[in-house]
């Protein structure tokens, strides 16, 4: 009887210094450069490291014929502090994801369905440019330039994964058209013309 | 013309600037505490950042009802450095991958096929335990024992991505049993019995 | 005397700048994935940067004839954030520690009493096992099984530091055998055979 | 005389440990993903830590009226492995450094002589704009598109400093334009019509 | 019309993402290891990101002719977490920035103004030292003992920026004479003798 | 038989995949950033691991009365990369282990024997000082100035530990005193007299 409340006391001790082993986001508490405030242990449940949300097919339906949905630490709070997360792609025939940078993490795209030609473009200019078919892996350097088509006559789809928990997501048009940034200063910052730029910004709801 | 001579001229220097920002590993080089050695970029093309080993099921014909198919630094060069890697599991009906750790990584697992019962241990010694469907997320915190059993009548799949090129893999059984460690050191360190020891070192080919 | 206000105003500034040498945990506010928030320093004296809790051998008057007493971060709140904590072993004649693993550190044993027999398992499943004698040290790589045995007639401690302040420690059969893990599981997940699981899991308080 | 020679020990003792307060950067030796290989350090001296190539202006009579010049570890060697690096920007009136981003670094500018406007953009595509004086610093996020325009009638001038040895630079439009891409597939990816593009690779060297 | 809605989706999602491209400190908020929180990004501005506290000159008129003014997170928020900051020295002739240490950076200098002879030690107390003209960088290594003196006959001034933001400074004669260390512990650990170590805390302002 | 064939199939991959579960460094060959290169695994065997160096006593006869032995990545090639290393030190009655700093590492002090005062001076330039008895323990943050000196009639002794395996070490009366740092220099930089300086060069083998 005496060894088992023993051991019993070593459990306890590793279970005190075990509160981070993991640390599931809470949302609401303040954040650090680190990620978010950890919930409380005792509250923590396997329902916490699951997500679902990528389970079901993104719409389709709009001007690029393709979805992004994201399970980063803001939606999927069991991957606060551990290093990683994902997306899903769906592009219907036909579809693109615009070019975009992950600003904090590297990527890797495994598809799943269809035909995707993927490609990144290195700060050297270099081209890297592949079609990719069901069960291939492409790699997709952090913080360069990168995008993904459709190549089949159907719904492609993709599921990405990043080496941080709050990869980030900018795309590019939308950085440059999305917003009030004047259009003069576009202009000069990419060498567009301002007839471009004033359709892309109402295409894309930006102003100035 | 003149103008033009000079864009190029920035655009060498940022190719100049530009040798890291991938690192394909060069696994004949030396290697050092964070990677492989770079292969020179002047050879890097992009099918060093493609893999396709992991659209081929693995072979499931063993004791186990599955198979592990890595896609880390040393089986897919391009991650090397960049913080992510990845493998697909292959479960037939009643397949297990049996309890195991990644020393060096968290984990994310996607369900492609199938459905998959997967459940991790905390340091608190709490099961975190769930069945996961097609399309499912679960993530395993870093270091910590995890195993994955097929929970569908016919083959399950799965693929998994890991927060660095080197996750490392250490299979529970494999290390107590698969090797030289003396029985009774195996069984002072483990409370099992000496038979017990010595059966699953037969299995497993382990000696002493 | 205008001189010595300047140098007081340097004096200051260094001083705003300097709150983070150290981040002393309090262990009641929000935590995060970096660690626990800061004390705030004025309220840090030396006493939070000493700890005391080694200097007596735990109790090994238990199964295992050995006893672990842990200074992480949780214990010793002066490590916090600084990347190293301690731990103390007491092996009385025919102690163990099992095998373990510690997540989120590799970890250096010093022999001060007596001698100990201790081992890691690589990956790669090859045993890298030796005995100790007072003096030595032996480092284990991150997160790779382990286990310390005692090698002397009387009490044999050592000291361990580890590579982090909160290095986490999973005791393989506490994981296996200590929780209400179905039976049924543990014996697919390790191909152990029921009675093996059922016995360990009473002698540990597991269930199911 | 004893006391002298033991003294003299201890300095080698800590000689020998010191290999690795730097890493100054060998060119020519197998690089990691940390950085270059080790110059040996019986050949370092003060010049690898010293680099006058930012001292002159750089040629600002181009396109785009500006001129970016790296000390970055490929430039100047002794920055490898320390977590910083610099570059010197040169806007003559109306200059412009065009959108861009640094890969794997953050970024403070410091305006040393007229004005420039400065701006960068964020995942959530909220512009961050403002006009810098002579003196002022600001700081752009790791990854994120930015930008420098001149906001004087004369040169202005300005110096970076990134949080990595190596942080890349990759300008938009030279990414977009200045390589093999596809004129289709860049339409596609970045909603600009065919003529845009088509003239865009023309001025920046681009073709298909 | 559809379409918009849906882009508009899209960028909801990626806003939501991204939250952490920055995180501007609230000084008031809990710090953890990885820095101070995060200040909610709905009240962020450009003005976060910009810091005018350097375009000043420092006051001079010291028993060291010289000042440092600090830009690290503390002072300039905008560099919480983001791994750099800056520092801006002003040395009259014959002024002095004593030699100090930097706990958590690298740092390089830059030369704006006059000529800077600045010097490192290593721990293998190789010097290295070089007078700086204007627009020379030097570079630092993290944690050495390091000095800059004024090499012109009229006021120098430097810009320093650091591989943190939260450097540290540490200034050796004010860690040794500026606080209440007894005297004898004080000629104990410096070899310095008791009139001269007096002689400092009460320039320095230090007792005991 | 099938079975076990395969089983050996996944100990090769995963032993494939294991090389970088350790680097142990092999100080001959190109050394990076991250740390010495690493030594082929075949070659590796525990003693690599195990470091008997500091089971013995160092020489305390000398003028500091004391001796520090290191069991860095240089002497102890197991630790290379693994973020942990160690060192010896022995007091005799009165020795003292001057002021110093690492600049790469944080420090844990065990007592082993005797009784040591120790005290480190925060950027803040306040002191933390206390005496420390047999089994407990001190921690250093990364960088700061730090002290041990004996507090007993007889040897005292302790081992320190290191978040890094090349921690480095600046003793800082080396540092000032121990090379060709013009004295002239120095007093400038330190405010110490002429005299003082000479001197001091004179026991520790300085010049200039």
């Amino acid at each position: 009887m005496f060894k088992f409340l023993f051991l019993f006391s070593i459990l306890i001790l590793s279970s005190d210094a075990a509160v981070q082993d993991f640390c599931v986001g809470d949302l609401k508490a303040p954040e650090s450069p680190s990620g978010y405030s950890c919930k409380s242990v005792t509250n923590v449940t396997v329902d916490d490291f699951v997500f679902s949300g990528l389970s079901a097919a993104g719409n389709t339906a709009s001007i690029i014929k393709a979805a992004v949905t994201p399970a980063f630490a803001a939606q999927f709070p069991g991957v606060n502090g551990l290093g990683i997360s994902a997306a899903r792609l769906d592009l219907a025939a036909g579809g693109v994801i615009p070019f975009h940078t992950h600003p904090g993490a590297s990527e890797i795209l495994l598809v799943v369905q269809g035909s995707i030609t993927a490609g990144f473009v290195s700060s050297a200019n270099s081209v890297y440019l592949k079609t990719l078919k069901k069960g291939d892996l492409m790699v997709f350097p952090q913080g360069l330039l990168h995008f993904q088509v459709s190549d089949a006559g159907y719904t492609s789809v993709g599921y990405v994964f990043f080496s941080s928990s709050n990869p980030g997501l900018q795309i590019t048009d939308f950085a440059l058209f999305a917003n009030d940034l004047p259009t003069k200063l576009v202009g000069a910052t990419t060498f567009l013309d301002e007839a471009t730029i004033k359709k892309l910004k109402g295409v894309l709801g930006g102003t100035n």
